[in-house]
């Protein structure tokens, strides 16, 4: 299934799209697409459901994070090889793990504010992991069976607060609108190789990243297992697994966000996000 | 007023401590102490109520976190200036934000456990700052009219999890039961001076840490201000404001917690805790 929420800001009906690719209504069947929806008991019963027999959503509404209430949103850092490589960085002997806020969670094409102050805000298409079942200390072999499914994210991050303003990077990643995810949460069966996945990312029409799961350092089972060692993950919680190639900061020149600048950026078979650039305004 | 909520994990009902220290319920007034009830309109209403109308609690039962549905728990790192002495470190140019796992809140007097292959958890009293009213880029001057109230924090860390497996200090800091907060909410105005307020920790009855929050490198309301220049802080967000001296890391010789150990922590005017380490064991 390709879960969604639709509508205005705050006020977003789940939906799903069809094998048609159209958007049904779910509100008639549950009240919302959270945690308590994501297991793979509460996913067999929405899978059963005749989608034919859900109401079509006319025009085209905006979408907004697939699923409600995410308890945490995780970080992995330099999780591609061909990514590490551009940095000049050697790959990590372990996942790197830091966090988004979750006040910076947005809809996939709601634009994306920079922050006040800002001279250093680049992009990040990655693929987020969202968590289905309460997973605790997981094996590698069984850490897929915790997902719920997968979707676009785009890891915004304010590369001088991340690295010019102290230790910890979590102050360049949770601004507020730094963290689109959508527009589908793509349930985990329907993804046939999480590990063969390919990814882009464009910039006013002109590629900037492209990559593949492929070149993950760490896959997403190792990633779903390691960080369960050092916290619970919780249905709802989101794991950002690390960005290929091509971020803003690693070209040469760099070339960072400005006002007018658009997104474009996707995972096949996860959908597509579309952001514009505005500067700070309060919402 | 002391605002507590009371109960079983996960069915704690909400109340307050009166003038002469009685629980009385407040479940038929508000249906829990949460983001709703933490704008100073809603405290104001709440503060209205007769005390002596409100059905005392019998018995002493367990609390919990005294506030439901914690939307991010930020830490600030090496934030007295005693401590960073004892550490050996230079202070802090501007503070150092890091991010606990929601799910590493914990009831005040719960259990503390050892994640598994911890050989360096610690502890670290800390005064917490609950946000009451949304906060984006305020000023010094106005920063703690955005608190609701404050508590007492142990922000648990698990120093080879924080320091030695990365650069990202949120592996350590985010373990299930890291985050012991309460027993008290006290409201804003209820503390007289939020810079002069005496914190002590006790491990096994014998004296670990004391300090004041007079020896804060930034105080609460620079950080309040700091930290909203770069995420927004929402109701029901808690800020942990950094520990004094004392921590086991700083001992000579190094002591870290081990199975049956005990702490007793607290902050003048706003409780105390008490937690029994206990090894990993799933719950």
């Amino acid at each position: 299934m390709k879960l969604v929420r639709y509508g205005r800001p705050g006020k977003e009906k789940p939906g799903l799209i069809d094998e048609e690719g159209k958007l049904r209504d779910l509100s008639g069947v549950i009240a919302d697409i959270d945690a308590t929806q994501l297991s793979d008991k509460a996913l067999r019963k929405l899978g059963k459901i005749e989608e034919s027999t859900l109401p079509l959503v006319r025009g085209n509404p905006r979408f907004g994070v697939p699923l409600a209430r995410v308890g945490k949103f995780i970080g992995i850092g330099l999780n591609y090889a061909d990514h590490a490589a551009e940095a000049g960085l050697p790959a990590p002997a372990e996942p790197i793990v830091f966090m988004k806020a979750v006040s910076c969670l947005n809809g996939p094409d709601d634009a994306v504010m920079l922050p006040k102050g800002s001279k250093k805000t680049d992009w990040e298409v990655e693929l987020g992991v969202v968590i289905g079942s309460r997973a605790r200390y997981v094996s590698e072999a069984d850490a897929l069976s915790f997902v719920a499914g997968y979707c676009v994210v785009n890891d915004l991050s304010e590369r001088s607060f991340q690295l010019e303003r102290g230790p910890q990077w979590d102050k360049g990643k949770g601004c507020d609108t730094f963290g689109p995810v959508g527009p589908w949460l793509v349930t985990r069966d329907e993804v046939y190789d999480v590990q063969r996945l390919d990814l882009y990312l464009e910039l006013n029409g002109k590629r900037m990243q492209t990559g593949s799961t492929e070149t993950m350092i760490f896959s997403v089972a190792q990633i779903v297992s390691y960080v369960s060692q050092f916290m619970t993950l919780e249905p709802g919680d989101i794991i950002a697994t690390g960005t290929p190639p091509g971020v803003g900061a690693g070209r040469k020149p760099q070339r960072f966000l400005k006002k007018g600048d658009s997104l474009r950026l996707g995972i096949a078979g996860l959908g597509e996000q579309q952001q514009d650039v505005i500067a700070y305004q309060a919402v």
